[in-house]
């Protein structure tokens, strides 16, 4: 199954988080599953915080690159059209929470559920639980507003 | 002047934001200036949102380790201790909740400021902003948990 991050354009395509055309970033991946969006990441050894685990700043960096296209995909299925249809949707992230509930163990893949619990206008308001080893480490809460349609559209510097 | 990071003892000086023995990692450095904590960092081309602006998983990142060096430094001062001095103080983050206010421009350096708001027990909060050009482009609010005196003093897997 294509990711939603498959779909986006081009000029929007070079977060380090979510990018596909970001050679040096995350390049994370979310798909649909029923009512939930799922991303699966695994950390690199040099991801750490204290030895062992996961560095905090990539927890709030996963949940919010998978919860700004949880909102994109949620506006698409909201309107009944396909992700690669025209315009896009693309967020940007207004506010994000991430509570630590437990250490994040480094070794195996990390796992993030989400879902859009409100669509409101412009905003989507994006719940998610990262996983480790199926053990929820940690919680979070995006706020995610729509970008305007050509925000991005002549980048001011094309760093790939 | 030293950096609140010089001083973190080996065993937990590997984190991916702020450790000085992290090689693939941001290395932040932060100091005190009378009441407030600084850190600068001038971000990759690569750690781009948007092109042209930088991501929110670094401004997250950078934001948390901020803080939770804040808290350590701010523990020390009210102890009337040195940096240096054993037992060392070292928090991990329980909460950290970031809005983002505009875009933040990716050329040039970024500048957080933080304060350590409240220190209860063995918790600190810490409420930063972060500047780019002078301009604020994001607030940050940081609870941080001190650790035991022991975690990490064995490390089960000293990445670097």
């Amino acid at each position: 199954m294509d990711a939603f991050q498959d779909h986006y354009p081009d000029a929007v395509a070079h977060c380090f988080g979510c990018g596909r055309l970001n050679a040096h970033g995350h390049q994370i991946k979310t798909v649909w599953n029923g009512d939930e969006t799922v991303t699966r990441f695994t950390p690199e050894p040099y991801h750490t915080a204290i030895p062992g685990f996961v560095y905090g700043g990539l927890v709030a960096s996963l949940i919010d690159c998978h919860s700004t296209a949880t909102a994109a995909a949620a506006m698409y299925r909201q309107d009944g059209r396909g992700l690669d249809t025209l315009p896009p949707f693309r967020f940007v992230t207004g506010s994000l929470h991430v509570d630590y509930l437990k250490p994040t163990p480094i070794d195996g893949a990390l796992e993030i559920r989400g879902r859009a619990v409100e669509i409101k206008g412009r905003k989507v308001v994006v719940e998610t639980e990262l996983r480790a080893g199926g053990v929820v480490t940690a919680r979070g809460t995006v706020v995610a507003v729509q970008m305007p349609a050509d925000f991005g559209a002549a980048p001011p510097a094309p760093h790939r």
